[in-house]
């Protein structure tokens, strides 16, 4: 009986989360040498390229703080434009710290980024869902609950990251309190905080300290939590983000920088020059984060796709996102940061375009030695939708990655070349009875959840579901199971009084 | 104005063959660093398992002149198990040649087997076909014509390897005759023989010299096509197929001896275990081609995958499939072989699924630095199905791999880092208009064939296609508006005559 069978049984007996036999949770360590497109020369070539931009060209901060910063750290600020040497970057790279846990309210839920760790995130950010029953809608608040059910349920994703869907149903001046009382209740996995606007990023800090039961200076001790902000390319970073990025790096929460740049759009039609403005922007905000808070946790993500040159469109999961994405690597490398990167794909649902997308975003994270994988589940459409259909199928093909990264194998020890084990069957024999299969074959191998295995007669008996369908299957089963992890109830009172608190104060300003 | 849209106003032209703007003819060079999990130590671990296997365990070979062979070679030989020591395999294969061609009828198709180049081979060898009109039924040999018509067309795939689909409409008595005369004649890339008894493989080599217009010596000059074997795992080769093998390499045609090795059934569960049997079986093969004829172009062929522990079926393009592919890869290259290994997926229809477990398989063929990638295109059900939906799909996959192995993707030259377009556009232009784009826009990235990069409402409000219904869409197009290679009419005649005179003469014996 294969895992499909085993979760369609689950529909005739007593409903229960936890009727996938998934992975356990793990930290996976990446140890295959990463793939490097360009040699020394070509690493060397765009550092003089990223620190030529920084020199020269300079890069517009829209933050009066920053810009004072730049200033009093004897860059070139003219204007908006802030200029800085090499001298200046590279010390301030010396300063991030090399990899940084971050821990969330359960401390078993702790994250390493950096070093030969990968950790995995949920699709963050779309405006819209679809699923195979309603088709696309806007987002809203019950659909986004359903998305931190799948998040905390499967343990190959680590991260909770942005909101799987925009919540248009809760008003955006609350709409972070709300959301964050669901994340931090449906789920003990770290949180991060959108840099908008100053009330958001404080109170989301407030709210992880509340959650995880800590002292002011606890929660400042260690990263607790994280914002991801991004540039606006070329060369520019506007207030919210730098603003959001310096409160939480002086709070000693970590910051990742991901500007996003689409070559042939906001960057070079070349990749050399795309990832070499994407280093450039990103390098700028993170020396201006370790001259502010010396020593802050830091880390790099690459963004940089290409365009349709034909529509203009964005698109994602190409050849030459992988290549962007490996040079990305190979520049994170050299200058000692870890690397964000995603999984992405342009298809508009989960069939088989969506997966040879995802795969190729997601291999190459892999092979580019990345940290931490955005978007690693439920992304379709360029961004623009989360599916749980599709957060099931990449949590098949996150769980293989996992696996893949499991040292047996590649175990060459006796016992495992076998040499008794194959002298014993012989040529005539059948290696299922052997003792040194017995022993073994419950471990042995991959045990998927979503894909289905049986043969074309036994599939088609049981109804011929595609893997849609057993993805649209299965997200309900955990969605209407689901237990969510214990919380002290003192907590959780002082967290719903913070956010009613919060409400009655009117939360974030808003123009509207 | 996408591909896809492209190809279906192609609908309302004037159909022709051609509609897809696919990429060129080309042999790809794979330059990244091979994936490697296991360290020297464990390659000679590995190395020293195998030798121990034939030194001591010993394989059998179920045929008398081989038998004969290997006791001349003054191996130790007891009833037909063949026991050799290291010196002698190791001279064996230092017989074995570096990269060599393969030159089909039409030179403009010759292929590198070996070094650093990949080609692909189409879908050999299911007995079923399945599309989304008809579903799962036989072969026959409308349906191999068909899939011959996507084998030559697609220029992505370098070889027209086994039978897409074994034609039951045609009694295997002369099957080999209408099958080689149609590929010959449908196709002008490299073919191959089954080495399924001796008068399949001579009546193919004949069939093949014809094509090529070549003389007997001008045949045997060069290799001009290959056959593929398998050995009957654990430990046995069989009759026909080592003595196919022994024709071809005789006649100076290529040979792929290709163990096909499921951990937990025909091999040890523990890859290492399943690898190293794999390689003895290979090893002991080529060793005997090498001693009767010394110089002959060989590989080495991987099909290690691992069965469903739950349920015994062969499971394809998982964790331990890409692990032991990589790991092969290894040991392949400690042999100085090239390497087979092929896009394999167990799912029965080509959705989602069947794209994770291919992109899996392929990205193993890639970080093994794999030569030749069987069932490139088109394969479902573990092998038991040919699609040509599935042939398209994978035809879009081939040639993003294709590109993302073209040097431009990498290159760090100053017009690559484009630092006069960064300081042109600046931080409020946009990188189309400037001149750094549009001098390069056309070719600067990759442009799909059976992708849809639209966005969700242009794409629903023309039809809502989804990858299957496209790649059916495709694969009918090119079927009913395909235009045959061109061949000599003398040559033509020849070949036909070849297949009546053979046809009269009864062509291959068999049972029934």
């Amino acid at each position: 009986m294969n895992e499909t069978s085993h979760a369609r049984r689950g529909r005739r007996a007593p409903r229960q989360a936890g009727a996938l036999e998934q992975m356990p949770w793990r930290i996976p360590l990446n140890t295959d040498a990463p793939t490097e497109p360009i040699g020394p020369d070509g690493v060397e070539a765009i550092h003089r390229g990223v620190m030529a931009i920084l020199r020269d060209i300079g890069i517009e901060f829209l933050n009066d703080e920053a810009l004072a910063l730049f200033r009093q750290a004897g860059c070139k600020v003219e204007g908006q434009n802030v200029r800085m040497d090499e001298d200046f970057v590279m010390e301030m790279l010396d300063r991030a710290p090399g990899p940084f846990p971050i821990t969330p309210r359960n401390p078993d839920r702790q994250i390493i980024i950096g070093g030969k760790h990968i950790v995995f995130v949920n699709v963050s950010s779309p405006p819209n869902s679809w699923d195979m029953i309603r088709g696309k809608r806007s987002g809203d608040f019950d659909t986004f609950r359903d998305f931190m059910k799948l998040t905390q349920y499967f343990n190959c994703i680590h991260v909770a990251g942005g909101y799987p869907v925009e919540p248009i149903d809760i008003h955006p001046s609350v709409r972070h309190l709300d959301c964050l009382y669901e994340k931090l209740t449906l789920t003990d996995k770290v949180v991060h905080a959108y840099s908008l606007g100053r009330e958001r990023v404080e109170d989301v800090m407030e709210m992880v300290r509340i959650a995880g039961g800590l002292s002011d200076e606890a929660f400042r001790d260690t990263p607790r939590m994280y914002t991801n902000i991004n540039s606006v390319s070329p060369l520019k970073h506007d207030f919210p983000m730098i603003d959001g990025a310096l409160r939480c790096a002086r709070a000693g929460q970590a910051v990742i920088v991901t500007p996003f740049t689409l070559a042939g759009a906001m960057a070079p039609v070349t990749l050399a020059g795309a990832v070499a403005l994407s280093l450039a922007e990103g390098l700028s905000a993170i020396a201006l984060l370790q001259y502010a808070a010396p020593g802050c946790p830091v880390g790099f993500g690459t963004f940089t796709s290409n365009v349709d040159m034909k529509s203009g469109a964005p698109a994602f999961g190409t050849p030459e996102y992988m290549r962007a994405t490996q040079i990305s690597g190979q520049m994170a490398r050299f200058y000692g940061l870890p690397l964000r990167s995603s999984g992405t794909c342009t298809s508009n649902i989960p069939d088989a375009q969506a997966m040879w997308e995802t795969s190729n975003s997601l291999w190459a994270a892999v092979q580019s030695g990345s940290n931490l994988v955005y978007h690693a589940a439920g992304w379709l459409e360029g961004g623009l939708i989360a599916s749980p259909e599709k957060f099931v199928l990449d949590c098949e093909v996150l769980q293989m990655i996992q696996r893949y990264m499991e040292p047996p194998l590649w175990q060459t020890a006796p016992e495992d070349i076998a040499l008794d084990a194959i002298a014993e069957v012989g040529p005539n024999g059948h290696y299922f009875g052997c003792a040194h299969t017995q022993e073994r074959y419950t471990k042995a191998f991959y045990s998927p959840i979503a894909s289905d295995w049986r043969n074309y007669e036994a599939w088609e008996l049981a109804g011929a579901e595609d893997s849609i369908a057993r993805g649209h299957r299965i997200s309900r089963e955990i969605i209407e199971n689901f237990t969510p992890p214990p919380m002290d109830e003192g907590i959780r009172e002082e967290l719903s009084d913070f956010v009613a608190r919060r409400k009655a104060e009117g939360g974030a300003p808003t123009d509207f």
